[in-house]
């Protein structure tokens, strides 16, 4: 239980243990009836020199890579647990992916969110059976504790646990069975959950291939922490710049722990790349990609002499964005055409 | 060789042979390496009493099913046909589905257009590696036959034989392993080969399950050849008022056989009814449909009356479609949510 209450893994001297590839696959067997098993989707107007391959986690049923984490992190909760229920403080894809699986459960969520979050994220939430609590800004966390201490509720983390972060590790398992000779593979990087998770998968599984992270500029110190050699810690006014909603948050030490272990580099995008990859996801493989899902084609289209040759796949992690904003790129990418 | 010359299959005493569920399983074989196998996608946003799936076909490599299709077909020529190569009229995703089919298979192949086409889907077709031949207007059999007369060539019909319903009919066999319970079936019609195909699979292996093919009602001579129960002929000029271009083609004797005897129904949607379920399948399926795709997902939406209860899946049939005419639609949908 103590596993799932919001601290980081200790890190005896500095050493965490890391996911293994064990641990995945006995996630990928827990998950395996609520998550949409994502194909591998060829594209056939990318350059023909590096041949392309997106992962549309854009079709799982929350439209987004959460569940996997979130579905394979409630499934380890012991009787007691289910029945004290689930917590989470989140407004993003985290809070919808512990909504589903909880409801798939059975089992009771809260999920945390500020009073100032936009009505449609609150109303799919309760949608999927959760109770949504408002709180003021900047209250989250003290307000989901409460929960726990009052209810013995059970926090699940949006990416700082090993559940969590081998849960997200199915996607990467994912892609080296469709194509076992991978050389490539971009991931959005924020809490570094998912990167940790397919890096864990990927090397494991083809040894010779790279996983790559990719995060904007504007929010880019996974990028500083790697060149470092330790976590940087960047005010959130700074991340929060980046149109890329779901890449603000700073890994913690155990996925940093990961990410300095198997993921190969940390490339950086522009937002206009960002909103270009969006544009050309939406038109030319007819996916409706998030920004932050986005974020890895971009680095595909613009970053081509930054990244090793060879088949790539890019992952596209989430497609849960304001229509408006949609619109709006689709638009300005018929504008530029003209 | 005759097989593809573009010849009906000879309907003896109106005796037709149907195709068979070995005959789509040998297909299944022969194209497995050239298509994305599609998941179904579960739509929580749909009525909980008729839980729905959508099969996302948009996510082949010419981004829909005519793939299929045109695989099975290729696959099944000769070493003499295959050195003297295939030829299609369309400008459709038939005519992309053939190119690409054929360049798998390194043989040559000619795609009769009109001039007039749209220079995108040229440009697109020749990145395929065919050969296009522009031609006047309803000049395209004629230019076709021609290439055949002259070079052998063998035609490769969009839906008038019985291994392009076959290869099509393989979506029907994945519908049917990935949901064994499986109720109704949407599918677009329009030549029925998608429909016929599917119809084939699904009733053979999931006896209760009813196939429901869907038309606008601007094109919807296929109900009419039904209820009358014999085929029809719509001027084309009344075909081509659908926004949907891809469902301006007729039934042959070949499919309307397979329609008749293993499709349930059929169900007309207007035209606003087609833009409204693109704007859904954008904004909570996280898809891009073309309008001939999306009317699968309109018949759910705005026909329940007339659909069985049930566990029910909506083939989203292709996304290749003018990008001003996507933005056409998400902006009204916006002006409409104001």
């Amino acid at each position: 239980m103590a596993a799932y209450c919001g601290e980081s893994i200790p890190a005896y001297a500095g050493v965490v243990d890391l996911v293994t590839l064990d641990d995945i696959r006995a996630a990928a067997d827990r998950i395996s009836d609520g998550i949409v098993r994502t194909p591998l989707v060829p594209c056939l107007w990318a350059d023909p020199a590096r041949p392309l391959w997106v992962k549309p986690e854009t079709l799982q049923p929350i439209g987004a890579f959460k569940i996997r984490g979130a579905l394979n992190a409630i499934s380890r909760l012991g009787e007691d647990e289910r029945r004290r229920g689930v917590v989470s403080y989140s407004s993003g894809n985290h809070a919808q992916a512990v909504a589903y699986a909880a409801a798939r459960a059975g089992i009771t969520a809260h999920i945390v969110m500020p009073a100032s979050t936009p009505q449609i994220k609150i109303d799919n939430t309760r949608a999927h059976g959760a109770e949504v609590v408002l709180c003021g800004e900047g209250e989250r966390e003290k307000v989901a504790y409460q929960i726990i201490a009052e209810r013995g509720a059970v926090l699940v983390p949006p990416f700082d646990h090993p559940d969590i972060i081998a849960g997200q590790g199915t996607l990467g398992l994912e892609i080296a069975h469709d194509l076992p000779d991978v050389e490539v593979v971009l991931v959005p990087v924020s809490g570094g959950g998912l990167a940790s998770g397919v890096a864990s998968a990927v090397t494991a599984l083809v040894p010779n291939a790279k996983v790559i992270g990719v995060e904007p500029e504007l929010a880019s110190d996974t990028k500083e922490s790697l060149r470092t050699g330790s976590l940087v810690d960047w005010p959130v006014e700074k991340r929060n710049r980046t149109i890329a909603d779901g890449l603000r948050s700073q890994p913690s030490e155990l996925t940093f722990a990961h990410l300095k272990a198997r993921v190969h580099d940390v490339i950086t995008v522009s937002e206009d790349e960002i909103r270009s990859a969006m544009a050309v996801l939406a038109r030319k493989a007819r996916l409706i990609a998030e920004p932050s899902g986005a974020v890895s084609v971009a680095a595909y289209l613009f970053h081509a002499a930054e990244l090793p040759a060879g088949l790539t796949v890019a992952v596209v992690s989430g497609g849960n964005l304001d229509p408006a904003l949609l619109s709006d790129v689709l638009d300005r990418s018929l504008d530029e055409e003209d």
